[in-house]
């Protein structure tokens, strides 16, 4: 019963079987081979249209080189409080865009408030030079509390950032989950909204290592391309991310992966919902679910061997969690069973 | 025929077979698994000491890392005037250490010069801060070229970099190739010899993605974390390079490889010995063998599907070139076949 | 009547006779001329122990630099949410320290609250790499908003940096103006507060352009050295900084000024409060007065050639502004005299 | 006789009287006083076209904003091999650039030689990624051993960079020393020629500290702010460099101080070519006169209070140095008197 995260999750067989029938032979390195360029190609086709795809070892590679992109100096790039950009990659944005600085805006539940984007960027006037200036927003989806944004919302934040001349930068470490709990198309949830550039993750949802960076803009490529060969991302063997995503890609996988990987949370969530010993701490949207219990229970879970860490009470969190009660996470990815649910919910029964 | 370069194979069935091994299960992401810290744990038997060990993605980001973790305000790091370092890296050493410039050391066929790379640290003279200060010199072991430092060579630059404060960092992009080459031990040809930090590759010896950097004073590790954090390098899901690790180094498949590759090299180097039609621009010490041919033979031998690169005459090339005459290098990998070569005597004889 | 910063004031007569005196002549240049040398000494003096002093050119640069010199890979540097280090110089820090993120702290009025300090902290426990790390923090003294932290406060403040391993760095810009107010000693109010390193502000005191970095630790001077030269900050002809240093430590002259501006705001103060058409928004401590007026006063003092900046409520503003009024910044200097503030209490009464 | 640097001059009077004349009074901060905008006019002017001026505090800082503002990732900056900007600055390049490297051109006498710098371009060929691009060349003029380009020499150095998309940085650390010695105006030693960039120093020719950035497309002004602002180069009473610069430009002060300075560094190299016991190492064009003397010599000039610096033999140097014998350094400025000349000459007479 391990929910502690989608990244303790190994790799799906397909994608195992991928990389050994790619083993053999020999082929173009520094990503000049035939496979990565069909994967580029395959990108293009998900995202009905031309795109610039670079193959990155790390989610944080792929957010800290995307937002390095648009950066200038004196830059300032928003994301949620909440973000992992700005909580979990140790400065790395920070460090790989030479100094341009995070600041962290609210909303509830893990998702941007406009309103407060709004805000926030009006903290550095155009006119102002001593305050920095603008150049992105940065926003999570699916959020990492397991929330989504909608279009209106991916619509209205972008509507910010044109305002004030900002790109759009769309983590998507779970972009698979987001997509699936909207059932839109990759273009009607990223370029259609106004996303400029995007963390496309694979990782957690059954890759070994395949992230990658999607440019909207395909001329912003060749400035891209020395960005990410001197940050160190440009791998050698490169076609082995090619060709995990090649079976990623094949028979709509990582949709199903992470159709799964949500209904086995709306699962959990109802399993929650019927006990008297938890209760949701809000509606999971995605692949993550937050659920209020007793302190005791908590030891009791680990002791039973479930796996699952504690978390904070986030910006908007509506309900009340008494002294003796603890805001706990499960993540489910496409290697979480039914039945493994189910072992779970005997134990919250 | 495809001798174009190590990383142009593809993976040992072992390594592809370990993957897949572990593909399934979860386990703690970010370098905390049980396998990741056991392969830590056979590093430091291989190296028979205590080291510390951080999985990368590519051999640029364990160089440009190595450094930075030694480099300080003005710092200035030597290596060869053809290392791969200063010669194929886009400056991301420059850019991970936060500008800490190469300076290019000369030395004959690929490897520095003791007494150069002493004149070469002389210009940077500890009282004069305007120039700068030296902080680091990178051996390539082996070398771009082909050939081996060996242990003396090690060892007086070594006796360089302590009279001046440096630190000793070995870019082992190849490392097993020169290990299998000179027939010592790891520790022999390392921390013995006065390195400090070592860049070790698995990529080019049969691995699919499968670098580390390794601290030979693990109170290091500390602050290494942080800089390998922030430079994306934390692999989440970190056990499949430990994966590949474990597969490598089990029943020295590793010194195997490398043994297989650079035997390769030596009976290609034979066949060439014996043709009319090319000869040996240097002898090869490890995986490479450099060869001069007639233009005309080049485009023969592209033409039969015979892959390979041009190359320039390194420092220290004391044979002669005619104007019809080309510089070309061939790698040899683990995957290259013994009837691979001979078919390509045949072509040359 | 030009209240609108201390910057906007001249040189006091003495400095400007310093920098005509050493006009002639010949000295040896980037900081190791007999004045320098000299000037270096007295800085020891007046802080009565063995200091490091780096003359720079800006108070953005000393703060810049202070911070470097204690930034570690993944740092994060904790200040007053207003400070000016993070709200007015464009991102300086993150630039010149490679990365390190400026984490704001809450606390009433300017001066860094204890307990909000220790709550930010948290929010990188040591055993987390993802977050990042805490490396230092910095405080205003006098604040942003003319408040002044008193001994008891700095010690409370150091005791959560040591608890924490950060160095404390004091933001000194108007150092010289909360020396006065508290009337202490330069060492009170520093290196016997834990205070580790200082930006030493003359400028707005009657410099023309004389900053410093203190290192109270001088075994930290010659990596500082390197760090001061690289960022440009090593002034070619430096002797005329120290000639500025020599006038503004000539006599007292820089308590005189010092006391001076405090008195003049201390009399605008007065004025205030007599005034039925203005009122304090907070007490000053220095020399920066704030005051609250009608919208309508506002236009008619500039209209009567006051120069004066608006200001935001900060956090600890216990008064009220009805939608009618503005917070209004009023800066005194050296240079104000009692003359002008009288016809500005005329404008007022 | 004090030859050791025109840095270890003082300020021509009129300089000190321009800031003395400046002290009292208030004026706007930050670069936007009447001055700072007068001074900017007056640039203008000089330099026959509309051009964007920012000031800062030191060469260095000039030579590596510049180069910052041209930069992109993966950028190489081309300079001469004995350049201040690669000898003297340590390594500010690199660091405010975020890891530019420079790369050394050869040319005779510290001047770039045009098809030396092509072919060093050619080592970064646009379609290999790896290496990493052309971004700038760095011309130094005056060089730094006192020698100057020719126009035509400009042209070709601009012919090369136009090639290869580089943008060309002019260092005038000496700029006006360079015009007086070829007698062109500022238009057709900078932009004329293909600069598009210009470090401009005043501080070496009789300020106290007055160095500009010139942008020849004042496009980039909204971009160069920030960068100058966040390297912590935007002086808060901006004014009195402009005050300097104002009386530097007044009567052709800049020009009659230059003239000076090189007619003093004709006078002392006739005296040297009259002279049994020197002989110059190379005709000297600007300020700076390189000479041969017996290290007895040597001995003596310091034992008579001359001050000056030993040199190392530059590319180029056609001359023979006995074993006893050293080239020495003589600088002049516009401090520099006829009578010292003499009595230096009595010495070696």
């Amino acid at each position: 019963m391990i929910f502690a995260s989608d990244n303790w999750a190994g790799a799906h067989p397909a994608i195992a079987d991928a990389l050994a029938d790619h083993a053999g032979g020999h082929a173009r390195a520094y990503g000049d081979s035939d496979l990565d360029h069909e994967i580029r190609r395959r990108f293009c086709e998900i995202f009905e249209r031309d795109v610039a795809v670079f193959f990155v070892s790390t989610g944080t590679a792929a957010n800290a080189l995307s937002l390095a992109s648009v950066s200038r100096p004196g830059g300032v790039a928003f994301c949620h409080a909440e973000a992992h950009l700005v909580e979990d990659e140790a400065g790395a944005t920070e460090y790989l865009t030479g100094g341009t600085r995070l600041a962290r805006v609210g909303g509830p539940l893990g998702r941007i408030d406009p309103e407060a984007l709004e805000e926030a960027v009006r903290r550095y006037p155009p006119e102002f030079l001593h305050a920095g200036r603008p150049v992105a927003v940065s926003v999570t989806q699916a959020s990492e509390i397991g929330t989504v944004h909608t279009p209106d919302e991916l619509d209205a934040i972008a509507a910010v950032a044109e305002r004030h001349g900002m790109a759009v930068h769309m983590d998507g470490a779970r972009f698979t989950n987001a997509l699936a709990s909207l059932d839109v198309s990759p273009a009607e949830m990223t370029w259609k909204r106004g996303v400029d550039l995007l963390s496309f993750g694979g990782t957690k949802n059954g890759c070994w290592c395949a992230e990658a960076v999607v440019l909207f803009d395909p001329a912003q490529a060749t400035e891209f391309a020395f960005l990410h060969k001197r940050a160190a991302q440009l791998l050698s063997k490169s076609r082995f991310v090619a060709a995990q995503f090649q079976a990623y890609f094949k028979d709509d996988l990582w949709l199903d992966n992470a159709r799964h990987a949500n209904a086995m949370a709306a699962r959990l969530a109802d399993c929650v919902g019927r006990s008297a010993k938890a209760r949701l701490a809000w509606n999971p949207q995605a692949n993550e679910v937050f659920i209020v219990v007793a302190s005791a229970m908590v030891e009791r879970l680990i002791g039973e061997g479930v796996a699952f860490y504690g978390w904070s009470a986030p910006e908007g969190f509506e309900g009340s969690i008494a002294a003796d009660e603890e805001i706990c996470r499960f993540v489910t990815s496409f290697a979480t069973t039914a039945d493994e649910i189910d072992r779970f919910a005997g134990l919250i029964a």
